[in-house]
């Protein structure tokens, strides 16, 4: 998507090949900075200490860490150790052990003069497989959006969104964000409503930022404004991302989108996930009782970073002696979604 | 209530009765500051300024606020032109301006001999009155997490509480704090999830210090956290304040309210709502329809305070060019209110 009005993916290859390119997103959407990781340990860091994030983009980071690694050695045990050290950048990450062993297993199986090449060909595929996955729940979800703009007679479909689920989060055109990319391509009049999302603020710092490069009207809110403006009538549709769907549909995401799930029903406003159908997970049956939901540090709570004389820097928001609890993730039933965007299709119900 | 293990109420007369003193709440929870006001334009700039907020609390500052103007002339012309002083700091607050009316009214029916004495007398009763109904209210709601204790054999009873509607918004115990205060008294076993309350973090801020210095235990928790912690029972109540609660029981208070009272009736958690019954507006037949809600500055959500290098900074949160919208409270239907907890009683439904 765009940038400074030229497109960029979140990652890619210099032209030679040497190099893996991506967008340091620690430092949006103050300053746009762009980081060459030459080798298998910088792509490490890169993904550990979260120079990126995001479900598919960490995917097709670990392909090119693996492409990386090839670099360097294509000796089995080399790749070996490679895959084990990607791995334990973000042990929970699922697309990250996905990339990391389809990779493995399908250098393994040829002969070692051809790894480095099938090692590019494959990291570059997993990268492009994401972008296209991502168009297609776009070109898919449009329709719900569409089908709004019809029905307001052409006015501007009003959209709520929850964390970033956009490009940034993927390779390129993202899951929530992309049907609404393909709205302005088709010349749908939109405006999003962004939840800052604490206490991240991926919503703040990051959707706000690739809306605004992107030239969608877009308004930041707190994440306390939606239940408000659902009851106002302000809201046509919410859509969000998803980091894991169960068998019975439930999903889990940020942090409060179950929050504005409740409010959409109370309101009548329909509520869709969008996600690539990877993200399905078919031996969870039921998502509120069974998906884990990781705690972290209460520090993201206690202190926020922010631009400060320009630098960036982190204050203390609370008292010192106030303990926080951070729950990075929350489940929302079933019961509560009006229709499961992937780039299979929509299942409405 | 504690601070540093002394009695203090939110605002009182120095011995000789010529200073009124206040916690300069502006620097909570960094910095415990107290400020003495010696005339009229003192108050107004401490009122105007937000040095002090809250309902009860600014009723209160207008009662002293009118007693300071007395100390300068008792006569009729200049305590109107008080009056009108006061009531310009902050045109919307409904206690303050009952305060000033209900002074300058008292005043101009005596002779101006017994004025300066009966302004202080005044001002003096204006704030007993709402310390007391605070008390009250803590002596009312405290049955209700009586109950709950009671239910889980004196194991913690967790409240979850939206704002600060503590002693800090009032002269003293506040409103939805105040039945917390009363168990504490009591030898009730209690927890509070502190909502920090996006964008100005009243609950982080200031309901987070006043708990931690009353040493009542809390845990503070981002906004988007609420639903999640309901849907796994580890919500035994929710009592919130309110800013206006109209004839038909809707109840306006800080924005995000509405979208935890959806998430206590989802779970079946009891939600109520405490509130000096002044707060009642028997004018507004529908909440949800009626109430206007205030927009404040988008200012409040694209920058925030927080506490670096031994200073109060304002850090940026979001890019150059993405527009917020900050709308200050939200009314939460009466369907989904468990009970409203006034000095008067608990109306239960």
């Amino acid at each position: 998507m765009q940038v400074k009005g030229k497109q960029y993916r979140t990652i890619w290859l210099s032209s030679n090949n040497e190099v893996v390119k991506i967008i340091d997103q620690r430092k949006l959407p103050f300053s746009f900075e762009i980081e060459e990781l030459k080798n298998l340990q910088e792509m490490c860091i890169a993904i550990e200490d979260m120079h990126l994030r995001g479900a598919g983009l960490i995917g097709a980071s670990a392909g090119f860490g693996m492409y990386l690694a090839a670099l360097e050695s294509v000796e089995i045990d080399e790749l070996e150790k490679a895959a084990m050290k990607l791995k334990a950048t973000r042990p929970t990450a699922v697309n990250l052990a996905y990339a990391v062993n389809l990779m493995l297993n399908e250098l393994k199986s040829i002969n070692q003069d051809l790894r480095l090449e099938k090692a590019l060909e494959l990291a570059q595929q997993i990268a492009d497989n994401d972008a296209e996955q991502c168009r297609q729940i776009g070109k898919n979800g449009v329709s719900l959006i569409e089908e709004i703009s019809r029905n307001k007679k052409g006015e501007c479909v009003n959209i709520l969104t929850h964390c970033n689920a956009g490009w940034l989060a993927f390779v390129d055109y993202g899951s929530a964000i992309s049907p609404i990319y393909e709205a302005q391509a088709k010349g749908i009049d939109v405006h999003v409503y962004v939840d800052e999302t604490r206490p991240r603020n991926q919503g703040a710092r990051l959707t706000a930022w690739e809306l605004s490069e992107q030239g969608i009207p877009h308004t930041v809110i707190a994440d306390n404004v939606g239940g408000h403006l659902m009851q106002h009538g302000m809201v046509d549709m919410v859509i969000v991302g998803a980091d894991r769907v169960a068998a019975n549909g439930d999903a889990a995401n940020k942090i409060g989108t179950y929050l504005k799930a409740l409010a959409a029903k109370d309101n009548n406003v329909p509520f869709y996930v969008a996600f690539p159908s990877t993200t399905r997970d078919m031996s969870t049956k039921d998502g509120v009782k069974q998906i884990e939901i990781e705690e972290r540090s209460g520090r993201e709570l206690t202190h926020i970073e922010g631009w400060y004389n320009n630098e960036i820097v982190e204050v203390q928001l609370t008292p010192d002696n106030s303990p926080a609890v951070n729950y990075g993730f929350d489940v929302t039933p079933a019961r509560l979604i009006s229709g499961w965007i992937t780039e299979e299709g929509i299942l409405l119900i």
